[in-house]
């Protein structure tokens, strides 16, 4: 067997590359410099230069207008190396607060934290429903989200960033696509809150709850820092959050993660969407709490009603402990693609499945082992979030963070 | 309804985050210089300064190791604006060549490019089939490895990095962990390849056949530049390589994309890892080819069966078509999870699927549009590349050039 070329394939004889966006050097050198300082703080300017890799010169500029947008200032700490001494910097996290808000079935919620990471405040109203219309609801919303800017202020800081989380696709201009849990469908969700809130100075974003659950996981959870995890979580419908090799997924549209209606019982109950058998047909929240309830159930409230399935659950009652494990088995499944497709180390269950973890984990891990590539299945661990119900609210305000700490200021420069 | 905190969800009053890996300065620095010097080359150091935002001092720096390094040269020519005049800087593609190799059921390739995209060789040897031991394949792959660094020598080169390309799972360390169509398990392929060139100075990788597929649509195929893309191919497996938000995923293990035993059809026929209706067992090429042969049939390579496939769909023999259409039929339910999932604005058809792209692609259409999110399937492109069996080798190259765009020099630099 000789070498030869292969005559049918076509060939390419120069291969013209696809130029890339030009890196956002300034952007990357500020986010080098606040990264060290958070790490390194009390540190000086020629610290951070040997230790970035940056120029002294860079560096002076840098800080000098991080210290000019109040992110970080001097101390009258001096170090005295050889020559004269030099004035040590510390970050200032007294200046910004980042609000995180959510707008989802079980109500309204506000947080918000300093830049240091300090809670400033976090409410939470009920209702409106998904009988009220989206337009009261933007109207409820933008009146929470003044109440938070106005005690932001009272506290002596600027907004840094306001990010809502909604359930459902969110486009990449913040509208909301389709959210069937609100009865919502092409709602501009993003620019009305800008308009209600008198377009305000600080970004304001919209992403999907998944999305901001994972990133909340990934920064501040129990597992943060784990490169690759996906957050999937459950409420009227179900959603993955996915960090892959380090960063949140967005893709083409903002809908990575749409994990709702992917078929796992071909001959199961009928979903919203007309089709059988749909993950959020036989293991969405909905679906839990109607195997389990006769149909006249007298509570309504979600909330309340998955209360009361836990209190089943932990006093042992039989038919609902059968009913989870088969849920279990059913989310297990679907799980068990989303660990093959993008082979994740760690499976965070979040929103109310976090509720009902211990009871469902067992089920799942069991479906992975069993359902997964052998060779991947059992290295992926599902774990239950600590974040209960905020895990979207600290997400969104990881979103307003993320974007300081990827060195974009809250005032831009040119 | 007044607003309330909620005392049932766990408190974080504080948020401590993840400290992520401190930037590359240095990296991202020459990568914005390579970058500014493709996109604008001949420039002078002061058009790249201002280009960049970087200062002179580290344009300096920087271009000086590119002219050390015989990746960028001075030209005779000059600009003069005001005050002395400034040389002229260009890219240099002839110090360096990329090696792209495959291993794969259909035998050895290696490509080489110089490092402005000049092809050197291309060559293709039928061989060692899956009968081989692992030895043997790896002592052929070398024998061909170091025929093409000869060349690359010869041609007065030095090599930038050779990357081999394989199918199945292929873990961090460049190891075959599983390879079905190979008949290997647990080869270290990578080390075992250092080990028989004689431990080289330039880099050898080794990645996923469909990873690489999709880098090399992603940075030189007719649709270049696409942000979110997945190349979907298909020999004894099926495999996906994701591109999303720009960036080629791998996740925790490397293993992203493994969509070969998502469950398609549950009473379909039992699949070589012992389910039913697995997407490789219903649409895998062998599956694609045994549905239209007699069992006996006299050709046992799998290229010259495809060309026979591809010749009978050409004659419009009704049985094949109708069978074509069949499996696009099956391939687009797989297709609609990857879409659902990763939200792509394209798919493109790799490998033997590309030579039966124009019978799959109508029925994998209709499956999207049927199948996926009714919002998402309708964008989602569908084409085939034309790179035919090439993909996976340049690729491999592309593996080798991104390293250098990236900013990571042929000799390290401290």
């Amino acid at each position: 067997m000789g070498v030869v070329t292969a005559p049918t394939e076509p060939k390419r004889t120069t291969l013209t590359p696809h130029t890339a966006d030009h890196t956002d050097v300034r952007a990357t050198n500020l986010a080098a410099v606040l990264g060290f300082l958070r790490a390194n703080a009390p540190c000086s300017r020629a610290a951070i230069a040997s230790g970035t890799g940056l120029n002294k010169a860079t560096v002076t500029s840098i800080v000098g207008e991080l210290i000019a947008q109040r992110l970080a200032r001097e101390t009258e700490q001096t170090q005295n190396h050889v020559g004269r001494p030099a004035t040590l910097l510390v970050l200032d996290g007294s200046a910004y607060a980042a609000i995180g808000m959510e707008v989802g079935v079980r109500g309204l919620t506000a947080i918000a934290y300093d830049s240091a990471g300090g809670q400033l405040l976090r409410w939470h109203r009920s209702g409106p429903g998904p009988e009220a219309s989206p337009a009261k609801t933007i109207a409820a919303l933008a009146a929470l989200a003044r109440r938070a800017i106005s005690a932001v202020h009272s506290s002596g800081r600027d907004v840094l960033g306001l990010t809502v989380g909604a359930p459902g696709l969110i486009d990449h201009d913040g509208s909301v696509v389709l959210a069937a849990g609100l009865g919502w469908r092409d709602v501009p969700l993003r620019s009305d809150l800008i308009a209600a809130l008198g377009r305000p100075a600080f970004p304001v974003m919209v992403d999907n709850d998944a999305n901001l659950g994972a990133l909340a996981e990934h920064r501040y959870g129990d597992h943060a820092g784990t490169a690759d995890l996906i957050q999937l979580s459950g409420e009227t419908g179900v959603g993955a959050g996915v960090i892959c090799d380090g960063r949140p997924l967005r893709g083409h549209h903002g809908y990575v993660g749409e994990i709702g209606h992917l078929r796992i019982q071909p001959d199961g109950p009928v979903c919203g969407c007309g089709r059988r058998g749909c993950l959020e047909a036989v293991a969405g929240m909905p679906a839990i709490l109607a195997r389990l309830e006769p149909a006249d159930a007298p509570e309504t409230d979600p909330q309340l009603r998955t209360e009361q399935l836990v209190r089943r659950a932990e006093e042992g009652d039989t038919a609902t402990l059968k009913a989870l494990a088969e849920v279990g088995g059913l989310l297990g499944r679907g799980i068990s693609v989303l660990v093959d497709l993008l082979d994740p180390e760690l499976v965070v269950l979040g929103g109310s499945y976090a509720g009902l973890g211990r009871w469902l984990v067992p089920a799942i891990e069991q479906e992975l082992a069993d359902g997964a590539l052998v060779t991947v299945s059992g290295r992926c661990r599902v774990v239950v979030s600590t974040f209960g119900h905020d895990a979207t609210s600290i997400g969104a305000v990881a979103r307003s963070l993320d974007r300081l700490d990827s060195g974009r200021l809250p005032i831009p420069t040119l």
